[in-house]
């Protein structure tokens, strides 16, 4: 088991990772303000291992309230979220229950979300079950739902007391599920971290028949990173900005598309392109690093371009998104491979140029 | 004007009190991180004062959103606060728009709250136009909407960044309105700060005729009272709970007739008499204090009593409350008049007793 710790004062957390670390209960009672939780899950990942997660928790002695909502990106909204406060309201939960996701990213970001709200702030804690959620979006803190106009636009910086990053769930994992996740643990490499880029090149073929020890490498790293960048910067004022490569391409890929259609780390993929794309065109980094990016993503089974519904309506979904600043676009490139900038300069001609480069058949 | 400042380290902030002070535009533009503003009003408020106020600060060169909730409690809701965020999204609002709530406590709380949550936290600032609102609900950051099985069940601590409280809306404020702002402002004066009570005694019939430098003291003294609990415990871990002394009987009441029907501040001072009974049966305050408060309440325009649906569903409501720990029922009583406590080991037999004292007709 690995461990590491998200430091952000007192509100700071530990990440365990490793094999079977969220079938002890004891590991759990030791953040649980009172021995009552509501564990929220979906109905892909229940059926597979939510009533083993409870059995675990009663055995210590913890009354257990379970929650399963619908599964997929597209029902990460008010209507499911108030699934959620329904169900707590209706049992009496109290401010003091702890809220545990057991889930994926769209799982993480509802039950955080919720809990951020639930009677103004109740603790919640983080079993993510896909190698996304794992890598990325347990750690931190971004909580949110959609609106039907743009992706996580509702929403709140609340911090888990705790993430178990357990890598057996990732064995009933989907193929292309681990190839998402594999899209945000190459974007570490891109932005901070050439030597882990390296290793992922050496290492990709392990890593999609699913080594274990290969994955939990996978995931410490990539937490080590985002811990860093996160205990620097906890509500995205400066430097947390750049977790978000590709991301402003990609919510307008999954916008565009329709929520779920695409996997948020193959939107992500597509989107990282582009934004290497105009990194390159900006003369920042040259033809041969970005076809290495895009092998890399090719080899893990992730798309290297975006649907093709038009650079306007690119432009216009990108417009709502959270990284504008007084009308511009805030981009996040890369000045070289490994070290990323935040751009709110770019010319609107170069960013449709880069995005046309990017989209529909080649 | 007055001017009082709830210390809160890096999101402390000014209150403002005095006639006028809203008509100044010159007063906001210090506090907007970017010259575009949404203002969110209601029905009622709209009419008579939204012109105005953005007219002010168009003139200043703000470009200005306008958003128009319905009037009343009982559209504190998910569908309410969806129309908050419609409008937002659907104009591209950043995460740098800074959302003004014009109007009551229910305008500010959705407004608070969806500020909180917009883009993960925008900026926001109070300007109240009742009286309640003046005293209590835009200080402190509490911000919720309703659950159909319990009063402000979801929202969030969110501090805005400044209040303006103009007692120029006062002058339209109906007179059932006026009455239910006086419960809050006799709150303060029971819980901790007996000068304050024996002054509003002396004073009540000129608050009630609406006499501007009365009110400015009565919203002054409140706000001192509030600051200093808030800046103690923002989040309610402790002191700050005495704020809620008949809140728990009242929420019981505003949720048991349905949301609306009574005010908040009726439902606050009925409750408080709730409090105040099981005060005296406690032993703490004699009869004669007790009657002291019931006459300072009736002759303010208040009800002294709650209404007979059965002292089981009071019961039954107060369970939903955010004032639940461990299944036991947190009350806020009085020691003495001028003092608050928390109990938490009150015998359910005295709460039912001390409800089906002052419940329908005398």
């Amino acid at each position: 088991m690995e461990t590491l710790t998200v430091s952000l004062g007192s509100r700071s957390y530990p990440i365990f990772i490793g094999s079977g670390i969220s079938k002890d209960a004891e590991a759990f009672l030791p953040f649980l303000s009172m021995p009552k939780v509501a564990v929220v899950s979906n109905s892909v990942v229940a059926p597979l291992y939510l009533e083993k997660f409870k059995g675990t928790l009663r055995g210590a002695g913890v009354d257990v309230l379970d929650i399963v909502l619908p599964d997929g990106e597209k029902f990460k909204d008010w209507q499911t979220l108030n699934k959620i406060f329904d169900a707590l309201v209706g049992t009496s939960c109290e401010r003091s229950t702890t809220l545990i996701a057991l889930g994926g990213g769209v799982v993480g970001d509802m039950t955080g979300f919720a809990a951020a709200c639930y009677q103004r702030g109740a603790p919640f804690i983080q079993v993510p079950t896909t190698l996304l959620a794992q890598v990325d979006s347990s750690v931190g803190g971004k909580t949110a739902i959609n609106h039907p106009l743009g992706k996580n636009m509702i929403g709140a910086f609340y911090q888990p007391k705790v993430v178990f990053a357990d890598t057996d769930y990732l064995a009933s994992l989907p193929q292309r599920e681990l190839s998402a996740g594999l899209a945000e643990v190459i974007k570490y490499g891109l932005i901070r971290d050439l030597p882990f880029l390296d290793w992922i090149e050496a290492n990709l073929s392990g890593l999609l028949e699913k080594d274990q020890s290969l994955l939990e490498h996978a995931i410490l790293r990539s937490c080590v990173n985002k811990a860093e960048v996160v205990g620097a910067d906890e509500k995205e004022l400066g430097v947390r900005a750049i977790l978000n490569l590709g991301h402003t391409f990609g919510h307008a890929i999954e916008t565009g598309v329709g929520y779920g259609k695409w996997l948020h780390g193959e939107a992500v993929a597509a989107g990282t392109v582009m934004a290497l794309e105009l990194s390159r065109k900006l003369g920042w980094i040259d033809p041969v690093e970005l076809e290495r990016v895009k092998d890399l993503f090719q080899r893990a089974g992730l798309p290297t371009r975006g649907p093709d519904f038009g650079c306007a309506r690119y432009l216009e979904l990108m417009q709502h998104d959270k990284k504008v600043v007084n009308a511009k676009l805030r981009l996040v490139l890369l000045k070289k491979i490994g070290e990323a900038v935040l751009c709110d300069d770019v010319l609107l001609t170069d960013v449709s140029q880069a995005i046309d480069a990017c989209i529909g058949c080649e």
